[in-house]
């Protein structure tokens, strides 16, 4: 069986592809799965780059869809032939979050599906949306996730509502998706104005280019009629967070999903405290979540945008274009 | 009519008492309050200290309990005689928040309770809680609706859950009984071993000195059994949180009120974000949240710790005492 | 002025064409509006056909939408030339319900907008929808937001939920196109084949015609794969509330709104807590859910069905047309 | 090992003492409980009477608490020696529910804890409160939890709210401390004035003689001056519903629980829709709200009222004494 592995301590060129056993027929409660795709996330970049520390020889990629093969006595969810799509988290399956590392995760703590075929528990899978192709369909185990629970479960959408979306990745691009699809605004900033053209023919509302525009908080809270977005998808993290709360309505949302400024920084608390704002960290979401998410992406009225996808073999190349920040939405992996 | 008013800059030293008109008969839907207590807020520092500017001549504290003299036409929830204490935001009767500024909030943009007499909207007060004295009544309106809202209106507070609350000052010394009524377990700090041992006097569980345990916020996780707590009252700011941040379970909640350690500092996001914790930025409550809280008191079992009360005229006083840092629960002012 | 009026004891002959002396100028806090339209409910019918007794010479009609000709002193939500629609229950601002009559409602206890000029508390008003005219703006004010808080408020509607809505009635309609219009899907429910075309071509996923289909509690669970629906919304009351309960999934929430059956009947209670289900009683909504409402319809994606539109003076006539119930939406009135 | 079972097709005099083979070791994720105790409940008495059908032989009673004996691989959160209760839906880890029968109930749908040792799955006990008996850990599995989903999840109860409990049986005892225990006044229906005695013993605040007082619903509702309860503990259904719909204030709770007095009924549809009331249909609860109630009890403030105590081989008499109606509180069984 074909797979990639990241050689320690990481790094792109460290990615190698390798031979490894079939992992056989499921066990009890298991299913047999044959990948097809993947699609790149920040926490990807972070273990093939090396910035993660990973294990030896560990298989990268949270993200994983293909079909069932087999399955094991007592699975009643999965029939072979269902197209199914990865948990980030296996074990939260319901209820709050109890769970705040990476030890069970795919492609961190445990392999991921950067590889042919993989036998786990079937409560590791949910089914994929119907009609969707594989690479679309891994697109929704980590940022599609994380932008229907930052928005619909966290944040309580609704029509009106207007969400402030942070740069075009992966998270954010869903997240556009999600609150034009439920009626929602929506204000994007980028650097580039190509991709901010690129947004408003997806409905974005208004959008900011971040770099002529500097005080972009108050400029997204001018666009509101001075009232505030009532949800920000903070995918900047403390580089952001000061234009964010500028940006945010009295008693509004952030999530605060990113570390892509850093993992520390200022934050202004006494604004957001005086705007009564709710500060709330995630990390993608539970498996119920994600049946929830795939009943609502059924109708096919919103498809992932995919901004390219590479053979699994150039995995490496893939996350170079991930480096380069070049990408539009989502950057798939498919075999 | 006796009143106490800040002379522009502001400073202890220029807080005078002077002689002020009568303010005569309630209009429509107003109500006239004979004032005879209050009690001390940071807030209220900050307005009488002259770090927050206020207008000269302006009379302040937000706190102010007493009895209804008359009522306008219209107003049906009062009647002379009435027991009444103050609303920190007059105008914020309901619902979600919407005002984040103090423009209209009694004691810094109008007028407060330092004087015998006020003509009020009937909407700026409250009955006060059953068999309450008028300066136990006073320190409802900041202090007690504070801890109110970040425990039982933002928190969902239940028996069972853990509580950290930051220092013995009204706010923290609230949130400690308010807890305890509730059959939940309270963790509280301060760098006193003198108050700890009232605060353990009043029920908290377990106390932690921040002086000799520098890692406060690992402390109380431990004392958790590892689990983190459910809540952290955090009165502290930028200074405080990244301890409150360690203290949190994944999932828990962060009450963000205070200022004490400045307006803005370095905070651990990405720990914010990868305990999926909520941190609620908030600024006391609306009239019904008030109304509800006052329900909550009526029965008289918890009662509002005073550490020292003091006479009007010696406003400045108590000020003094507030500063000192000397005080445990509420200093209050009756006349 | 013109206006309609009914007279005691009631009756739809009984609705008269009368001239009323102008109201005047605003006071302080109100405002002046020139209405335009109105719209029926079943509630207005009651009072129109004398089931629900009101006042001799009341105005009928709850909903009223209009232009704004003055403002009186501290206004400062509207502007004359404003488009306004009127609110059901003026008192209840925001926050929890807190009113169980009808003594404050327009065109019940107090004068409806069967009239040309009506001089109210701006608090009584909101701003119409963007780009609606006045008869769509008429629609909001019942049976608008009744379905908005079925279905937003109390539901927390999400995209890949289903919705059951009995009839093809203005609250049904409106359900109809707000679950659209959030992702949802909707099952609709009617004894006409030509009703069921009419819903599924403004985007009803699944049709029954209960006159064919008895058990059609059991068919719409059919229609989503035994799961059951998330929201009923239940404008039958008792004599459906049978079917209704058989519908809903478990955890699976019933909006009881109406009262066409009747106000008393069998209800299979040990089914509904089997199901965990949740009966939600409400009548229509605050200002606060207006005023979302409103925003939510900004953006012009939904408008409202006007089945057909009367002439004020034809009131009576409209109303025979509600009870021939041959209607599909909402029954306008303009002048 | 001794057991206890029921012979097809049910009654009392049909419960018979058996021996059965030992169920050996706990394999992979099992453990072994010896059990200690049980306690009564509606649900049993049906099964126990053959009301509700049951396979021949199955061992009854839902509640069940002992010592865990050993435990299979894999298991971490049990350890030999540890004090530990049965879950009445061991399906049913977390989040909202999904099961609307009792297949998988014990001593319903499969064999209960009327016998000397059981092994299950360690996701179908939780840990019991800490200096619990085992015959008070066995009355929360079913009694416990129900009152404490009613009133803490459902109905986010806090302190000043008002909540009537129907009867003095198992669920409304433990509805009664657990609102005494968070700050919530407490009124109590009994058809006798000794059980009524002893439920203010308990810390009721008012107490109903619903023998002597009819409208009763009105006559909880004026003792709460005229404003309502905040939450009915609905143990009768349809008998008693109109009552509660009369007490309950408007934007009001009513935890529809009970069938005691049948499985349908009329019900006054129109008034719980114009009090904006809120009747939630439940069936006891997850594990997850186990874990939960379990940490809130670990204080020891509030112990399980226990009626009387019968051996094992009692339990027809035990049952016998639920027949009639005698009891305060939870009837227990212990060996």
């Amino acid at each position: 069986m074909r797979a990639m592995v990241v050689r320690a301590p990481g790094g792109l060129e460290r990615l190698e592809r390798v031979e490894r056993p079939d992992p056989g027929a499921p066990g009890p409660g298991e299913i047999r799965v044959a990948l097809h795709a993947s699609s790149l996330n920040f926490h990807d970049y972070g273990v093939a780059s090396g910035r993660a520390r990973a294990e030896d020889g560990r298989v990268p990629m949270s993200d994983g869809a293909g079909v069932v093969e087999a399955v094991g006595t007592g699975v009643t969810d999965f029939r072979p032939g269902d197209h199914v799509v990865s948990c980030f988290f296996p074990d939260w399956q319901d209820g709050p979050p109890e769970i705040d590392n990476f030890s069970r995760t795919p492609g961190d703590g445990i392999d991921g599906f950067a590889q042919e075929v993989a036998v786990r528990p079937a409560t590791a899978f949910t089914r994929a949306p119907r009609g969707f192709s594989h690479v679309e369909a891994a697109t929704i185990t980590t940022a599609g996730l994380t932008a229907w629970r930052a928005l619909v479960v966290d944040g309580g959408l609704k029509p009106g509502d207007t969400v402030l979306a942070l740069g075009t990745g992966g998270v954010s691009i869903f997240a556009l998706q999600l609150a034009r699809r439920m009626g929602a605004r929506v204000i994007i900033t980028s650097s580039s104005d190509e991709k901010l053209e690129r947004a408003r023919a997806l409905g974005a509302d208004e959008v900011i280019n971040y770099r002529q525009e500097g005080e972009w908080g108050a400029r997204a809270r001018d666009l509101t009629g001075g009232r505030g977005v009532d949800h920000v998808v903070e995918v900047g993290g403390p580089g952001t967070l000061a234009q964010s709360i500028a940006a945010v309505r009295v008693g509004g949302h952030i999530s605060l999903i990113g570390v892509l400024t850093g993992r520390a920084g200022e934050v202004p608390t006494a604004a957001l405290m005086a705007r009564h704002a709710r500060l709330q960290g995630l990390i993608v979401g539970s498996r119920r979540h994600q049946q929830d998410f795939v009943r609502a992406l059924d109708d096919g009225a919103l498809r992932p945008v995919i901004d390219r996808s590479f053979p699994l073999e150039d995995l490496a190349e893939a996350f170079r274009h991930e480096e380069s920040g070049k990408h539009f939405g989502k950057i798939g992996v498919e075999w």
